[in-house]
């Protein structure tokens, strides 16, 4: 629902907001942060500051105080959409009214000086593959004539991933270490992943809950869903190609996962909800629990994609970043209540804070990948760099950002913050058997 | 480590459990409880008691007092393994020497009257397939000549499920609904699952963790298991075929696991750790983060499962449950210690409480298979109940029962109490769409 909150004339007293590309007034996106010499709270982006939303929990009395008071937003989360948009009124209008300034201005903490946590415990990740020109793409090099599987079309493929090795931007990513098998080889070899890969993803919050065995329908799922944050779901190929089958993709995507601190809402996303684009002629039209017209009407989302990437040489340079991609969300094949549909039809429970990927998103044309496995044609084809270095997969050193903009004619744009982490080497633990990456154990 | 604890002439002065089938002072298992009109705390089975571990934390001041007094074991599972056994050998004084009676029969409860709760918030939770007749059953339905992928026998095979819907032994099982789709279709249906099946597998209780990025190395392996469960990782065949490929089972298995609700620790366990069958000629040896001499020598268990069945009928009439399987956990192709150096080689971070299943576990002879699926080779040989029932997969009313018993000659045997719960019916929410069931929806 679109409300003054969105108000594109809306200005804050906080200065830095107006004109800011991530956090104007009118994005009010909810983190977990502490403030020098201070513990984690609840607090929200505005400009270059965060509120701490703890310590003016008295004057936020449209949520209980208990949902801003502890180290994780999972409380809040809970909380129906009716009380979180609630919330965000309350905070746009405190932060727009000059006369509040006196009263919230020793609240305020210079962003770049705070810390920021997980937002919230994530009970449950689970990670869906709904971006059907990054399926079509790693398809076509499996089986260039049936790239998509028969259940594509028919189901939001999805699996579970791991929870424990999601943090936050900026945790430096360890290189795995792992099993390998090249293609002529009959048994593997040990040693640090030779085709780390990144994957450009969103992550949906889940607000309130459903009880074991009860679904939700798809007509009901935005009650579920309470906001988005960037993810990149590091991939090692390498060890991907020789764990995944019979079961799923386990070492090669449990390592590190990396998102974006701030949840962006729901409620700040109402105006860059957009029509899913209408089924390419012949697909079929999903079973009835996975459709709703209104969702089809407003289920997509109007949000750009950006990946750059760096490496020790270029930041030693003071190259600028590369743009590796530009993408778009709008190239999810299914919508983000459709997830939620499936995920809980077979009465699957989803916990406030258990967060859903979408998969990688790629557009459809070669400047939109969402992974490096996709860029060079599963290594064939390496990218290069300013430098002149060249990338078939990440090495050691390299750093990739994701950024994100929702972008609407008449409203304000809105960003995510970063989403960004640096490859460094593997443990020293398993230095010593680095040798065994050249030789075949039998 | 074997010690007094482990002598097979202690004796409680709790009568019950002296010659207790699960239960008897050797075991000392330990879980989550209620008493009548009291709240959750960690408690000890004893015979048919259980001892209220919070009520006398001040006698147990081998462990810190905060590990006995949450609603959740978590904290307790992350002591270190000296700990746990001092724990151990306190509660094992504290029970057989008759002096103690007086100051804790009062806080000893009839279990019959005492409510059990999850042993531990479960954070996440993997599920291997080490049982490697249940991984050459299921391969030959699909693969008659290469039942076992290239794979096997290199790496513990595993993926992440859901930790969100695990459930206690007595809960209800809803039958899920989804999308399956018939041999010759080719579009999908959606009903109510008509191939559910059970799973018989063993839970291991993860103890202390290891940081993101830190591998354990498989001799210290031990340290990071505190426990075991029986888990029945119920799973729905007919969704399961339609929904793995590419990413693995997902709603197949989600909607529901049933666990044991006490943790069998693995300092009881002590006495019926054996040494792992020899990998028999021709198999590769495993990659050195995978071999450890120790575990080799006493890296199995010595535990002999059973699982029994029956109907709604069965039941009605007074019928005995009938016996499915007599299975065994030396079935076991990987050892605990090789699921754990694999699973955190890669530097993923394993939390106190987490849990990891072993896969199904089914013996090399007919009479020990793990599933229904085997038993009945994909629903082609349905069995006979003794009513004369037949029954390719479960239908609703039906009980499964898993029970397991730790036996080595010398020892008291240990038990783990029971793992079962009875199918029921679909939610009404979907019940108006059954009628999808036999209709192509294009």
């Amino acid at each position: 629902m679109i409300d003054e909150t969105h108000d594109p004339k809306r200005r804050s007293w906080v200065e830095s907001a107006n004109g800011h590309a991530d956090f104007p007034i009118q994005n009010l996106p909810l983190g977990i942060f502490s403030p020098v010499d201070g513990d984690p709270r609840p607090g929200t982006a505005i400009g270059d500051s965060i509120l701490d939303l703890r310590a003016i929990a008295h004057l936020l009395a449209v949520v209980p105080g208990e949902a801003l008071s502890g180290t994780a937003l999972n409380d809040l989360l809970a909380r129906s959409p009716h009380e979180r948009r609630a919330l965000r009124q309350r905070l746009s209008a405190l932060l727009s009214d000059q006369q509040h300034e006196p009263t919230l201005r020793t609240h305020l903490h210079d962003a770049a000086h705070c810390q920021l946590h997980l937002p919230a415990r994530i009970g449950d990740y689970t990670d869906f593959y709904v971006g059907i020109h990054h399926a079509t793409n790693i398809g076509k090099l499996l089986r260039p004539d049936t790239p998509l599987l028969p259940n594509y079309k028919w189901i939001p493929i999805g699996y579970h991933g791991r929870a424990s090795s999601i943090r936050l931007s900026g945790d430096p990513v360890v290189r795995p270490v792992g099993q390998r098998r090249e293609p002529d080889s009959p048994s593997p070899v040990f040693g640090p992943s030779a085709r780390l890969d990144f994957e450009l993803e969103l992550g949906l919050w889940v607000g309130a809950g459903n009880p074991l065995g009860e679904p939700v329908a798809i007509a009901d799922a935005s009650r579920h869903m309470a906001g988005i944050s960037l993810l990149n779901d590091w991939s090692a190929r390498d060890f991907q190609a020789w764990e995944y089958q019979p079961l799923g993709p386990f070492l090669s995507k449990n390592f590190h996962s990396t998102i974006s601190p701030w949840i962006v809402t729901m409620e700040a996303l109402a105006p860059f909800r957009v029509a899913q684009a209408p089924r390419p002629e012949g697909d079929p039209k999903p079973l009835p629990y996975l459709w709703d017209d209104a969702d089809q009407a407003s289920g997509a989302f109007a949000i750009e994609l950006e990946v750059t990437m760096t490496s020790l040489a270029m930041r030693d340079r003071d190259v600028a970043p590369q743009r590796l991609s530009l993408s778009d969300a709008r190239a999810m094949y299914w919508t983000a209540a459709q997830m939620v549909a499936h995920h809980t039809v077979n009465g699957c429970n989803l916990n406030p804070g258990d967060f859903l990927g979408t998969g990688t998103l790629s557009t459809d044309s070669p400047g939109g990948l969402g992974s490096l496995m996709e860029m060079t044609l599963a290594g064939k084809a390496p990218i290069t760099l300013p430098t002149g270095e060249q990338r078939a997969f990440l090495l050691d050193g390299d750093e990739i950002s994701f950024s994100a903009r929702a972008e609407t004619r008449g409203f304000v744009t809105i960003g995510f913050g970063p989403c960004r982490a640096i490859i460094v080497e593997g443990m020293g633990h398993y230095r010593s058997v680095d040798a065994c990456d050249t030789i075949t154990l039998l």
